[in-house]
């Protein structure tokens, strides 16, 4: 099909498409003429790829690049694959952070200490610095029930992973950490309200009698 | 103390507590003549709160503005509270969403349909529209599974929420929202990595023998 044909099909406009194709993000058509290239389901796919990775994904188109490049041409190892996805999608982190914290968290869980180029580790500590900051105390145990929650649904992440090919396996890693992050957080806020009404119905916290927590 | 103590012991400069001070998200300190102001511990709390929401918390000026006037002004309900942190953190939806997937599915789990001012719902189909987007095919059953997880993580959250006065249950609900959201995705890229190098290795996905899945 021609580009416009494409543009009508995914309902991306012809300059944007050039722009992914400019930017590397979508393989060139095969070229017709000097000024024409046919392009065909594959490159359809790509661009609802692309437009999922920019749009609810969050990704720069630098971090989007990155993430296709991983998966046109698959890391060798898993733990390279979680390194890309993480990497893509991770804020930058300040120096100074405090590991000591995070390992024995980490020891205490069973995990193992091990520094990956994309340090999740970092995003933990700059989480938890921030609750400090903010005078903010987890309930008792509260860590311990995030960790083991999560846990458990990276058992079925992990275990779900295609392992067909390197490109399917990419794919799947890095789509479901972008991906899948916006939907637990709904699914979190969800729930605390489908709690706090049956808890509190419609009352003022304040009216009702305190309690020790 | 005056401004610069403040400053000092807050590792705020001056500039950006004045910046805070005209935007309302700091109350001014108490006038000691035209050009001074003294300024106390609760001003320091204050500015810490203000740094976690716009650093780690990633809201906007505008969002930690609501946020602290929904903390000093406490809403009437929990409901109305959960929307507050709810609404400010958000990003904003898209229109033309089908609604009809999200309540099947909050039917089958259990949870009431009941339309909030902030539409977490709309996150969830935003999210859910985002891997149709990409053919990305979710393992089965797992969103009965990370509903569950989130269940049980919301449960504890909202059993915690302190009952003795509203500013303190906002307050922990608006901290508890933002603050632990980069806190679960930390601990769900750890998980990831600490299981995958449990079944994996250092192994390419593509040598080992391929599986159902």
């Amino acid at each position: 099909m021609r580009i416009s044909e494409l543009s009508r099909q995914t309902d991306v406009p012809v300059a944007t498409i050039k722009f992914y194709l400019r930017e590397g993000l979508l393989p060139e058509g095969e070229r017709t003429s000097p000024t024409q290239a046919q392009y065909d389901e594959q490159h359809a796919a790509r661009l609802r790829l692309i437009r999922a990775l920019l749009g609810p994904g969050g990704l720069t188109v630098a971090s989007a690049g990155e993430v296709l490049a991983a998966i046109d041409d698959p890391p060798a190892s898993m733990h390279d694959l979680l390194g890309v996805a993480c990497a893509a999608t991770s804020p930058p982190v300040g120096p100074g952070l405090d590991h000591t914290r995070v390992h024995e968290l980490m020891h205490s869980w069973g995990w193992r200490v091990d520094e990956k180029e994309c340090d999740a580790h970092a995003a933990l500590e700059t989480a938890l610095a921030a609750l400090d900051a903010a005078d903010f105390a987890l309930p008792p145990d509260a860590l311990d029930l995030y960790a083991d929650r999560m846990q458990s649904i990276a058992e079925t992440e992990i275990a779900s992973v295609p392992r067909e090919s390197a490109a399917a396996a990419v794919s799947y890693v890095v789509l479901g950490t972008v991906l899948v992050e916006p939907l637990l957080l709904a699914l979190r806020r969800m729930a605390q309200q489908e709690l706090s009404g049956r808890r509190f119905g419609n009352s003022t916290p304040s009216t009702r009698p305190a309690r020790q927590i």
